[in-house]
C-alpha cells in the first residue's frame, strides 16, 4: 500500500457545507508539533484563523487568492523566538536567538511542523494548499495577526474538505533532483532531458502561447516571478526579518 | 487509526546488517518530490551519501555525531537555484532568483521535501534523525558534496533500520504553540504553565544538575546554544548564503 503522500494535490476549492471537526483539527495540530525540531525548542507558532472578518483582512495580502476567503481554515505558520525568549528571561538568563542562523533554524522547524500538518490533514481526507505569498507581505500579515517581535510568518496553509478533484501535478523525473554521493554537475543535455517532458505537455504549451512568449522559462522569468517583483519583495521580507530577528 | 506521524522518534542507532533496498529508497525520493513547492519550480536537490569515505569527510562537519558514520544513508537536502537557473539560461532568458526571498522560498520547499522523505521513511519502518548542524558548516559540507554556486545545504537526514527504541520525546502542551484567530500575547503565568511539566521531568532536572546550573533555560543559553557560538555560526552561514544566493 502506498502512503498518502504520493497522492498529494493542492486543493483550492473547499466544501462550503462540511466543516472541520475540532477533534480533527486537534489531530492536525498534534501532528505538527510531533515533528523533529532543533533541541526540542519548538521555535514556531501556529495561528488558525476562521473568522470571516480576519480572513478578509488577510485576502489582499495573499493577492486575493480566493481560497483565503473561502477555506474554512487559514493556518499561518510562524517562526517564533518570542515564546522561548520570554521563558529564558523569566528564568533569569539572556536569550540569544535573534540572528540569521536561528531564523533559518526556526524556519526549518516551522516548515517541518507545517508539512506534518498537511500530511495529517490529507490523512483525514481534507484538502490543503500552501500559500507562498506569506513571505511577500509578512509585515502586513504580522499586523493583522497581532504578531510580536520575534515572530515571523513563513507559510500559510488553507484547509477544508475538497470541492474539486484536480489531477496529480507533473514533477521533473526524480533523477533530475537526485544525486548519489556528491552533486552531479548538469550538462546542457541533462537539463534538456530533464525538462523536456514537462515543456512538451499540452497544457504547458498552451500557457506559453497564451502569454505570447517563446517558452516556459520565459513565463517564469518574465511573467510569474520577475526580477523586479522578486527584488522588491525580497527587500521587504529581509527588512522585516531583520527587525524581528535582528539578523547579524 | 492514527497516522504514523504521531509516533515519530529520532533514531540515532541503526542496524549494521539490514540495508535499505533501492525500491524503498526510490519511494522516499518520490515522496519528497511529491510535496508542495512554489510554482512547481522544485528548487531543491537531494544528495544521498552512503560511501564510508564521504561519510567520514562529513563526520567532523556534523561535530562527530556518530550516526553520520554509522547510518546506511546520509541524505543532504539542499536549496537549489542552480538547476532552474541553468534551464532558464539555456532557454535564452535571465534567471532572477538569487535573493533573500528566493533563498527563504527554496528553503521552505526543500524542508517540505525533507519532511515528506522522513514520513515516508518511517512509513517503511526506517528510522531517521535530522541534523541541524548542516547550517553550521554549510560551506565545508558544500565542498565535500561538490555543490556549485546556487546550491546551499540546509538540513541532513540520517536513515536506516532502527537499532534502538527510544521513548517518545515530550513536547510543550499543544496550547502553548496554538493561537486562534490572532496571536495571543503570553503572560508570565502562561509561560510558567506551559513550561512547568517539561521543567519538572526527572530527566530534565538531572540535566540541569549535571551542568551545575539553576534551570533548563540556562542549559540552553549557557551550554547548548550559546550567544558566542550562535553569532559565529550565524555569520558563517549568512556569508555563505550571500555568496551562493547573492541576497539583496
Amino acid at each position: 500500500m502506498k502512503s498518502i503522500i504520493h497522492s498529494h494535490k493542492s486543493i483550492r476549492a473547499y466544501s462550503s457545507v462540511r466543516t472541520v471537526d475540532d477533534d480533527i483539527l486537534l489531530k492536525i495540530v498534534k501532528a505538527a508539533i510531533r515533528g523533529s525540531n532543533t533541541g526540542n525548542m519548538q521555535l514556531y507558532s501556529i495561528v488558525i484563523t476562521s473568522q470571516p472578518k480576519i480572513k478578509q483582512q488577510l485576502m489582499p495580502l495573499h493577492f486575493n487568492q480566493p481560497m483565503v476567503e473561502h477555506a474554512p481554515l487559514v493556518i499561518t505558520f510562524c517562526a517564533d523566538i518570542n515564546r522561548f525568549s520570554h521563558w529564558c528571561k523569566l528564568r533569569g538568563t539572556e536569550p540569544c536567538y535573534d540572528n540569521f542562523l536561528w531564523f533559518s533554524t526556526a524556519l526549518t522547524d516551522t516548515i517541518i511542523a507545517a508539512e506534518n500538518a498537511a500530511v495529517e490533514a490529507e490523512y483525514h481526507e481534507l484538502g490543503i494548499c500552501f500559500l507562498g505569498t506569506t513571505m511577500y507581505n509578512a509585515e502586513e500579515i504580522a499586523k493583522v495577526l497581532n504578531l510580536p517581535k520575534g515572530v515571523v510568518p513563513v507559510v500559510t496553509m488553507t484547509a477544508g474538505y475538497p470541492a474539486e478533484e484536480p489531477p496529480l501535478t507533473e514533477r521533473l523525473p526524480y533523477e533530475a533532483v537526485l544525486h548519489f554521493e556528491t552533486y552531479k554537475q548538469y550538462t546542457d543535455e541533462d537539463i534538456n532531458k530533464y525538462y523536456s517532458d514537462f515543456e512538451n505537455l499540452d497544457k504547458i504549451k498552451e500557457i506559453v502561447k497564451q502569454n505570447n512568449l517563446n517558452n516556459l522559462a520565459e513565463v517564469f522569468t518574465q511573467k510569474r516571478y520577475t526580477k523586479e517583483a522578486g527584488n522588491l519583495f525580497s527587500k521587504k521580507y529581509l527588512d522585516f526579518v531583520k527587525k524581528s530577528f535582528r539578523m547579524e
